[in-house]
């Protein structure tokens, strides 16, 4: 892709041709999971621990992010770590604790596969699907859930250009599942006081390129749990049609992203403040 | 720099000793230019062409900027161009016009330097000196600047990190200058489908390292037109003191960064979204 | 990692635990693939199509590559391609051709394994299974091959750090693997000129931390057919233990990578100048 | 610039204009510094200290170096240094120090200019003038030493693209001066094992897209002693016309890139290695 005038050049060349892409007169494609709309009027809210770690963690974590007004709540169970000798996660274990959750609040469960061979397993239990970045081009892993027909969450790589990250989309969707929520989490570049660098400019570029909603997990995008607010204030006011959030009932003890993790105060203060981001923009958060 | 649990490691041991950064009691500080306070409650947005190009464009353009809210009016007459074969602005003749229509407008005028030997003749005219990324680590200039006591524009380099920005920002504290505004206006990354990559996530981090005020340039941040609003709402959300925005009565015959440029309405347009987001941040636009 | 005047600061205590690190005394890991020793005091080079496309192609390239020097045979049958509507590869029908050749030339072969379902039936074809860069933290993956026991050429990632990619073999020794091969294959960097920028520098600090064998992939290093030659020359030169190259009877033709693929003629004659480098520094190339 | 199946796209239109192009039929340009020719067969190599820091430092590391082959002395006068409060180097009596050891050794002077206020002052002394990386697209200073007529050393900035660096070296040959050593030095990326990432593959690229000399600086491109020797194998292996190397006769005491200088002995040991490679490639070092 190249800009030009109107804004990209070539896009017509090569992204005309994807699924993924907006044609003229494209309706947004809204993701709907079991109640929640994603990517219609309404901003939505995904929290919940990097990691399912306990009973306790995650009900306690649970239950204050929803009263706080989370509509998903996120939780890892099979976790991709660069160390092979970091915790793992929980695997079977963590889902069947967050089958338990869901049951008793009703939020739907996001939560990620890393394996072909899991993707029944886990089907079984999430609502939502999330292939991480380091997956964004596992292409069989694409493929298989692109013909499981649940809600899938693909997150950019930390090194994926615009033009990869709706071609991988497209992967799914060639199988006929369209029910695809982006997210942007964060670019590698030079800088290192921030663990990535929060694209934002991807979520107005992916909204004009493709009709899939769009969201922002300013989480990984910065790494650092002071910064987390502000920066999801702008992704709201960018537009954004959620966030996902890592929040710990103690992020001081988190066996997994404890620096970047809100707390259960931080976060309820943090939905006052991006309601009335929302409303300045003519939108609604829950 | 690194990350800790506290967002920024070893800042103490590299930072503390600048007079550029923020010690515990440090008051955030003001830069005051003929009437208008940079820093302060309010968020100030400077709008005005790429290059001066003529007086009638000049003009047309500042009364339109003004009357939609604009307190600062922004034109280069030295242009800083990748090659020496495209327009270099007008030179002195420039610097005469800003000054023009400053009598006319009172707004005051931020224009780049380029050149030790041009420092005297650009003070003259200026209220606020840039100096452009290409010349954030041309100390000699810096230095200059600094031993002039007009406030100074710093845009970050294309490639610098926090880290160095705040040291450029340090040769003209050193000089005795303490009028310094930090601004932040793209990275290079690997990322093409933007001009280059606005870095939000630098606006919290500048604030939180020093106590100087920081703007944002989402023009050339984005080098797209239609990219300017979004992202300019996600720079007030996310707690910049301003904004720097390229506005021109005629942009597709600018002679200079047209496609990035706003046309008055547009501009006249986003004023009114930036102050309700400003509002519901508890600040206020002009 | 951070640089002092050691070097590298901090490896001992990041990377030092890790079966993949040099400890005083260790010697060079060779890893042995039927009867080629890669990591020895002689200098290997694999080359053959990016993707087996028919008999005629994959059986013509490698006699001819064999009869200039070629000690391994390459051969993509499961492809990883950014678009779905891409030649997606042979699949097992790739394999069964690359078996067939194998029986005539002797020649050992290489072939990529994206799926942990399918690398019971690469490891069968397989005499060296490569792990692509878009997988390198594919952790399942990853402890699949580590617990199969052929040999493994682990790419780098496109955005992966030195410590990432070292953590990413740990994946495969961690399972009892330790046959394994590294590979720098270029990085993604503002620079858009070459399709990535081959990190050299690779070559030296993977092996001052790692007993692990490395070697250079300047095919996908550059992207351009007429820079292989130099920059093969430079890998040679750096230190590196082999060369994976693309090598095409008809570049022209090529379903895959064309325009970096070299023809036999400018291969053959590359291995010429290649003998002359590896003279220089003290070492040989078949 | 894109690529091709020709390796440029769109460079005929992008760079044809240039006088720094190759254009068909074109001979290099050889830089001549009094009796010194780059750009022609041999490979010649700049040594010396990073600052000049006194009289005893520089006349001893200069003999050292001239001694074991080096054909032109590099030593800073005036430094730029990251920080305000860095040694900023002994200007106009350090450029006297070059002064006598020139009339010594007969050794011509390589040395930075910072500023266009110096660049008579400069001139006076040195042999090659410097352009540094922070000042790649310092266009004033460029349109300066384009209008003296002394060979000009123009380092590649950190972030510089190829085609932004054939602009800036542009500036000066449309000044009139053609004679201008190019200087590939390191870009910037996500890597933070070595202090930049040596771009070896801008050699091969400049040659191709540009008629004038192209040399290589692998102490800034690594930042690490150590890795100095592999890396200048890798440049003239690659087919750089010299390097730029920064020895210190007691490096651990230099007060400016220390753990990037050789020492003399490691110099000494390191001339004998590259006439091997030099040989090997068919070219020659003095």
């Amino acid at each position: 892709m190249k800009i030009n005038e109107e804004g990209i050049q070539n896009d017509s060349e090569v992204l005309k041709p994807l699924k993924a892409s907006r044609q003229t007169g494209t309706a947004d494609t809204i993701v709907t999971i079991n109640a929640v709309q994603v990517g219609g009027p309404d901003i939505i809210v995904i929290a919940g621990p990097c990691a399912v770690e306990s009973q306790e963690q995650l009900f306690e974590t649970a239950r204050s992010v929803q009263s706080s007004g989370a509509q998903l709540l996120r939780g890892g169970a099979f976790k991709p770590r660069s160390s092979p000798y970091s915790f793992q996660g929980l695997g079977e274990e963590g889902l069947k604790l967050l089958d338990l959750i869901r049951r008793e609040t009703g939020l739907p469960i996001v939560t990620e596969v890393m394996d072909t061979r899991q993707v029944e397993l886990v089907a079984k239990y999430a609502d939502l699907m999330q292939i991480g970045s380091r997956n964004m081009q596992n292409y069989p892993l694409l493929k298989e859930v692109g013909m499981c027909r649940k809600p899938v969450l693909l997150k950019r790589g930390m090194m994926a250009s615009i033009e990869e990250f709706l071609n991988a989309a497209e992967y799914i969707l060639s199988q006929g599942n369209e029910n695809i929520i982006l997210c942007e989490r964060g670019i590698r570049t030079f800088e290192t006081s921030t663990r990535n660098t929060l694209d934002l400019s991807a979520v107005p570029m992916l909204k004009r390129l493709s009709h899939l909603p769009v969201i922002v997990d300013p989480s990984h995008g910065t790494g650092l749990r002071w910064m987390v607010p502000s920066m999801s204030k702008a992704a709201v006011a960018v537009g954004a049609d959620g966030l996902l959030l890592e929040v710990h009932y103690r992020p001081e003890e988190a066996l997994c992203d404890g620096k970047q993790s809100l707390s259960l105060d931080e976060f309820d203060l943090l939905m006052v403040e991006l309601r009335n981001i929302a409303l300045a923009i003519g939108r609604r958060i829950a």
